[in-house]
C-alpha cells in the first residue's frame, strides 16, 4: 500500500483530555479517533490491526470446534429479568433505551442470556451437545470513568464463546482446552511471556474463576504471580487459605500490576435453570445444560500491546498483528531511488510481503519520525547515497539495529524475522 | 462441513408473530434467529452468507479507491444538534441513552456527521482530497413496526460510504462510478436483472437522490419503470414535469412494487459548512468539502434475496453468496455408500469446492425436505442403488433437472455452474 493514498495521517498531538499512553499513540499514528471517552473509531491502519488480532482469535476458536455467530446489541428486557441481570443495582453499567411502545430495552455488554434462550431452539437431547459458539461484538458498557483508551471502553470489540454441555466432565474438559488455546492466542499476538493464567473469584456456581492478566505498570488489577510454576492470584480474592490450597508459598509470591485481557468463567447449571434450558440424557430424563463463558477483549488486547511495546518515539507492534510487515522509505530525490523503491515494492508483494511505501513528498525526518511513531517492525530505506552501493539499510524497529544487504540478501532476512 | 456438526438445526415452524416470508424461511433454515420484531441474530449458515455478501461489495468499495473503517455506534448530541438531526421531531427513528453523567447519547442510524467530523482532522488542503471512506457497520433505527423480517430491521448490517470532494465536477464523477459500481453489486448478487436506477428525492442541496430498487411483489416503495431505458421513477416525485425533463414517455412507464436495496445521495457542501469542514484551495482559500453519502443494506440485501429466490420448499441461493456450492447428501445405508460420500467430499475439498455433506442419520426424505429449504444450488445425493453403476445423481435446485454423471463429469459439472 502506498501511504500517499491513506486518508489517516499521523498527528502531532493526540486530544487533550486523552491520558492514556495507548490512545495518545494509536491516535498520533493514526490508527483510532475518539469520539468521547471510552469511544473510538478504527481507521484504516487501526483496523488492519483489529482484523488480524480477530483472525488469530478465530483461528484458535475454531481449532477449539467453535461456531462463529452474530449475536444483537439490542437485549430483551424480560430475557435479564429472568437471571436478576436486568435492576441497574445489579447491574450498573446498561445503556438502555425505548422502544416506540414504549418498552424498554437493553444495549448488550454481555450475550450469555439471549445465546443461551436461543439454544432452546436447538438443544433436544444429549446427542445435540456439546455446543461451542463464538461471536466478535461490538459490547457498550457504561463505565462512570473511562480514561484507559481502548483498554476500558464504553464501546468495544469483544470475542465471547459459549459452551453448552451435558455435565460437570465434560465441561470441565472443554474448560482446560479453552484455557490451552487462551495461552497459545496470547502467545501469537506476542504477550505470551507477560500474560499470567490467575485465579479470580468465581460466582454463585464456581469457588474460581480464571483471567488471563497481563503484567502492565498501568494496569487496573493487582496480581501475586508465583514465577515457578506461572500462576497467579487476584489481589481480590488472596487468602492464607487460598495460597495453602493452591499448594503455593507466601514468600514466592510477587505482587504486580495487571491488566485482565482474558476471563473465563463457569456458570454450571445456574444459568440454565433459570432460562429453562434442558436436554434429555440417555434415559429420557430431563437434565440442565452446563454452561460456560469465555471473554477476551479484542480492542483491550489491542490496547495493551501498545501499551507494552512502544518507547517514547511510538509503537513497536510484534510481526503478528503489525499492519504491515515492512515499511518501505523511499528518501531519496533522483529517479534511479525511485525506480529501486519501486521494484522492491514490487519484490514484496509478489513474495505476498505485506509492505507500506513511504511515497510521499516530505523530508527524511518526517518520513523517519512517522516510521517511528507507526511502528512497523522492519523498515527499508533507500536513499540517492545506498543505491550506488546496491546495499539497502534495513532497520529494525524493535532493536535499532541497522544493517546493509543486497536485494536478494534483504528479501530472505525480511521472510525470516519474526 | 459435516451437517452433524451444525448445532444450527432446521426447524418446523417459524414463531407465530413471523409474518415476513424471508425471516420465515430464514429461521426454519437455521440461518437467522429472532430476538424480537426486526432484530435478528445470525447463525453459523447466515453468517456465512452476510460475509459472501459483504466480500463481494467490499472488493468493489476497494476497486472504487475505497479506504475501509469502522465508526461507533455511540453518537454525540452536539454534532447532530448542529446539522438539526438530533431533535426526535426532525429524526424520529433514534435510539437514545443517557451516560453516568447524565449526558444524552444516540446510538447511530447513519454516520455521515461523525464521520464529516472526523476528516477535521485529515483533510487541510485540496491535497488532501478527494477521499472515499466506507464501512460496515450495525445500525439501529427505532422503527415504528417491523414486520418486514431481515428487510427492515431495527438493528440491521449497513455498508455506507462517504465521499469527500474538491468541488461538483470532481463529486459527480466519482458519484456517476459508484453508479455502475452498485449496479455490478446487485449484478454480482443475483438481482442485476431486477434492479433498477431510480431517481428519488434529494434534500436541500440536490434535486434527485438515486435509489435502486428492486423489484418485488412484497416490497414497500412504489416505482414507475422505463424498460427500454432501464431507469425508473420513484412514486414520492413522480410528476408530468420530471417525466418530460427525464426525456421519458408517461405511456412507457410500468408501475410495479419494489424494494430499496441502494441509495445514494449528494450533500453538497451543505453538511460541510454544518459541520465547519473546509479545505484550502490552490489560492489558499477556504472552501466548503463536497460531500457524498452511498448505502447499501447488507442485511436487506440478504432478506430481498430470499423473497425473490425462493419457492413453496425452501430458498433458492445464487451460486455467488451461497453458504455452500454443493450439498452433498448420504442417503445409502452401506459402507460403500459412506466410502464414496467420503471420496467425492476429499475431491470436492481439494478442488476447493465449498461442500456441506449431510452424514446425519435420518431418513431421505427428512434429508430432501432440509436441502430444499437450505437451498444450496446443487445437491449431489448418494444412494446404495447408485453406486452400483458408478453414476451420481445430481440435481439443480433452481431448476429442479437431475442429471447422472460419474466423477469425474461431476467435478466439471460443479465446478462450471454458475
Amino acid at each position: 500500500m502506498y501511504q500517499s493514498k491513506l486518508f489517516s495521517k499521523t498527528r502531532k498531538e493526540a486530544p487533550k483530555d486523552e491520558v492514556s499512553k495507548n490512545a495518545q499513540l494509536l491516535i498520533k499514528g493514526g490508527f483510532i479517533n475518539k469520539e468521547m471517552a471510552g469511544v473510538y473509531d478504527y481507521l484504516p491502519l487501526g483496523l488492519i490491526v483489529l482484523n488480524k488480532i480477530k483472525n488469530i482469535v478465530r483461528e484458535e476458536m475454531n481449532t477449539l470446534g467453535g461456531e462463529e455467530i452474530t449475536m444483537t446489541s439490542l437485549q430483551r428486557k424480560e430475557l435479564w429479568e429472568k437471571t436478576d441481570r436486568w435492576d441497574d443495582k445489579k447491574v450498573d453499567i446498561w445503556f438502555k433505551s425505548t422502544l416506540k411502545s414504549g418498552a424498554e430495552v437493553g444495549l448488550g455488554w454481555s450475550h450469555e442470556e439471549p445465546i443461551t434462550d436461543m439454544m432452546k431452539n436447538f438443544i433436544t437431547s444429549y446427542r445435540s451437545l456439546p455446543i461451542f459458539v463464538y461471536q466478535f461484538q461490538s459490547k457498550l458498557r457504561n463505565e462512570l470513568r473511562a480514561k484507559s483508551g481502548i483498554m476500558r471502553g464504553r464501546e468495544f470489540l469483544m470475542k465471547d464463546m459459549y459452551s453448552y454441555s451435558v455435565d460437570e466432565k465434560s465441561h470441565q474438559e472443554f474448560y482446560d482446552r479453552a484455557i490451552q488455546s487462551y495461552l497459545k492466542i496470547f502467545d501469537r499476538v506476542g504477550l505470551g511471556r507477560d500474560t499470567i493464567l490467575t485465579f479470580a473469584s468465581g460466582g454463585s456456581f464456581t469457588k474460581f474463576s480464571h483471567e488471563f492478566q497481563t503484567i502492565l505498570d498501568t494496569g487496573e488489577d493487582v496480581i501475586y504471580i508465583d514465577r515457578d510454576k506461572n500462576i497467579a492470584i487476584n489481589k481480590e480474592i488472596l487468602s492464607d487459605e487460598l495460597i495453602k490450597q493452591l499448594g503455593l508459598n507466601k514468600n514466592n509470591l510477587e505482587e504486580v500490576k495487571s491488566v485482565e485481557v482474558g476471563n473465563i468463567f463457569s456458570f454450571g447449571d445456574v444459568k440454565s435453570k433459570q432460562l429453562d434450558l434442558y436436554y434429555k440424557d440417555e434415559q429420557g430424563k430431563p437434565k440442565a445444560v452446563i454452561l460456560g463463558s469465555y471473554g477476551i477483549g479484542i480492542t483491550r488486547l489491542m490496547g495493551v500491546i501498545v501499551e507494552k511495546f512502544s518507547d517514547e518515539v511510538g509503537i513497536v507492534w510484534p510481526t503478528s498483528i503489525s499492519p504491515f510487515a515492512v515499511h518501505l522509505l523511499n528518501i531519496g530525490s533522483s529517479d534511479e531511488a525511485k525506480k529501486i523503491t519501486d521494484k522492491i515494492y514490487a519484490d514484496l508483494q509478489k513474495n505476498n510481503i505485506e509492505v507500506l511505501c513511504d511515497d510521499r513528498e516530505l523530508r527524511p525526518g518526517e518520513k523517519f519520525a512517522d516510521s517511528d511513531l507507526i511502528g512497523i517492525p522492519l523498515r527499508v530505506i533507500i536513499s540517492d547515497k545506498t543505491i550506488t552501493s546496491g546495499n539497502y539499510e534495513i532497520k529494525e524497529r524493535r532493536k535499532g539495529k541497522v544493517s546493509l544487504l543486497n536485494i536478494s540478501d534483504l528479501l530472505d532476512f525480511i521472510k525470516k524475522y519474526k
